[in-house]
């Protein structure tokens, strides 16, 4: 009999007690022990639950609780998890976490304090929900160098994208929708301004590479700013628009970048629709893999954790490919050195002998009803900083440039 | 420092010994110890690599070196394959292969042979070469039950297939290409006959469910039947034609087939083109995850075998979750108790009458050119049984039935 105890009652945490319930003898037979929900902390009360005398409001009972061996942290946000789950490490539990948040500011830190503790701290959930994408990345592709990680990582995003390509339905309207189904929560702004796919870019890089890359190394953009004209010119180019996750080696260090990009429709991610996410991970060796899946849901993302739960019981001491050291920022190159392709929009009078003279041969884009002071187009792949050189010169001319993104996954 | 040696210097044993020197740092630093080669097994002789010395022609020599703690096997075949990696297993090795034949033959045998001695027996190159698919299976998904497995696990009809859709070649000139391009062997039986696609999802199916599923349990069909004819057909129906194995859960036991199958173009299977693979795995919380790649090729085989390696190395003691135990066949029921839509081409005179006398409702399907006398339709799902039957009668009636096929992945 091993204990557990859960942090949070929320979304994921009362799937992870529903799972650990439904699939006890499966999962206590991979475990090698049977495995129970020990306690769980919550300031809520849930008095008409089964299970409701596990309830408890003190951290201190469950930390304190020699036989609880791991302890699964869903409760999302910093604070007071990072301090919850630091005390746990100490106290010689493993620990479990689906808070992407935690682990993108703190990560490394955890990951270190586990070890110090000869316990593990593992965080399967917090990237792609139900789909195997940590362990694959540290474990599976061990023996292979990373060279770039590209990841739709956001459901929410991915779905208004998804209706304001497929239906020409507005960023609002889309937004209301996914509100409305569920998908996106009141305060939509961790995901529609891209803070929830910046930390999971994160999580990766910092795995894939071996040191902490941190958010504020990265910089965000989210999808409040995409218009239907954009998917409309996008659509000329054989692309759609995507919230993108990346993260590339480059020049012995690493960048990342979050934002919209047009994605080739020739690349396996550009079919990946609605909720879904898919992640890309390309090896030195092994080339592109692709994990594809529903990124969210209650039971999908407790599968994970509990999945987690198993790895913790059967691990003897800390698992050995799980390695990330920390950094002081030196690992990280601005993406601005990065030189992709480029979309840009713009308007302005006399437009196209202003282009020309900035960007040289530039590739034109048609939308129907295309005004005459509107252009869009694609580039050469320019590094950032020519890109800011040359969005200066259009705009010292009077161009007012309406849209710029990456252009990834074109041969 | 760990020794490894190496059984068979083919494709993926030169390999193995190229990623092992080329990533030693990395390697090393995961596995927490230096991994070398120490001796290569091979009826050959290699006297112009800069590793000759390595080589040997005598098991017995690497069997009864006790500093050699990992034997990878990658001869092929199960004799003598077998007999070393047992012999290997009971003298305290671990042992990992890419040999699907040996797996699917012998897989739980091997398993608890391993576990009986406090060892290893890995094989996730066995399945999608560099594709991490086996270690997600049983660890990743461990709390997740497994439903169905539908896999493209065969790059070189995959490709003969896209070229048979996207160029309208016929199979003889698209086989030949695979050929030429070293996709092919200059034996193709094991690949277009399905032999090989009927193997892995004997492993995926041994996994997933937990009791070997056997080879001889799986009816398997190949692609050399497939015409351009049927592929027009399928586009019609908005499908492609795709070799699949398949495996599902159905009535307590699963059921296994490997056969050339109409592919919904809605499905996430449907744009796996050229030599990739994909593996799409219907857990019961976690819905679908897909796993895609390049399934083979030297350098990706070989990463997927050395990050076995250093599992070996870093597991403390048989990995708990890889779950494999041996059946005497009653587990598996037969595939035709899955009841799915079928595809059907046939000729002959009044085909009209016949079929909706033999079928029902149908839904006929049109090429162009398609000659007076032949017809293709699809059916309503019915079992294996309901078809034999219904082709019974067709056949009574004088009408030739050309193809049949499995319809998948239409909501």
């Amino acid at each position: 009999m091993i204990a557990v105890a859960v942090l949070g009652h929320g979304v994921v945490g009362s799937g992870v007690v529903e799972v650990l319930e439904r699939s006890r003898a499966s999962i206590g037979k991979k475990a090698g022990a049977d495995l129970y929900v020990k306690k769980i902390l919550d300031i809520r009360e849930f008095p008409h639950l089964p299970y409701a005398h596990l309830f408890t409001k003190s951290f201190e009972e469950i930390v304190s609780d020699p036989e609880i061996r791991v302890v699964v942290e869903v409760m999302g946000g910093v604070t007071p998890a990072f301090d919850f789950v630091s005390a746990a490490l100490r106290a010689g539990k493993s620990v479990v976490t689906s808070n992407k948040e935690l682990v993108a500011a703190k990560g490394a830190a955890l990951v270190a304090l586990a070890r110090e503790h000869g316990q593990n701290f593992l965080f399967e959930a917090s990237v792609g929900g139900g789909i195997p994408i940590i362990r694959p990345l540290h474990q599976s592709l061990a023996a292979d160098e990373i060279d770039e990680i590209v990841g739709i990582l956001n459901g929410t995003t991915n779905f208004i994208l998804t209706k304001m390509i497929r239906e020409n339905m507005g960023f609002d309207a889309a937004l209301k929708m996914a509100q409305e189904l569920g998908y996106a929560e009141a305060n939509p702004a961790a995901d529609v301004e891209g803070i929830d796919t910046c930390r999971k870019i994160c999580i990766l890089a910092s795995l894939a590479f071996g040191s902490h890359v941190y958010p504020d190394k990265v910089p965000t953009q989210g999808i409040t700013s995409v218009t239907l004209e954009d998917i409309q010119y996008a659509e000329d180019e054989n692309c759609v628009i995507k919230l993108l996750g990346h993260t590339r080696r480059l020049n012995g260090k690493c960048f990342a970048v979050t934002g919209p990009c047009l994605v080739s429709r020739e690349s396996p991610l550009a079919g990946v629709d609605d909720v879904f996410n898919a992640i890309l991970v390309r090896g030195e060796v092994t080339g592109d893999v692709v994990f594809y899946g529903k990124g969210a849901g209650k039971l999908p993302t407790a599968s994970a954790v509990v999945s987690d739960i198993i790895d913790c019981v059967t691990a003897d001491g800390p698992i050995a490919t799980l390695q990330w050291s920390d950094s002081d920022g030196n690992n990280v190159i601005d993406s601005r050195e990065d030189a992709v392709p480029r979309y840009l929009r713009c308007r302005g009078e006399g437009l196209f002998a202003k282009i020309g003279a900035a960007f040289g041969e530039v590739h034109l884009l048609r939308r129907p009803g295309k005004p005459a002071d509107e252009e869009a187009f694609t580039t050469a792949p320019i590094s950032g900083y020519e890109l800011e050189e040359k969005l200066a010169a259009l705009t010292a001319q009077g161009v007012e440039v309406l849209s710029t993104m990456r252009v990834w996954g074109q041969q």
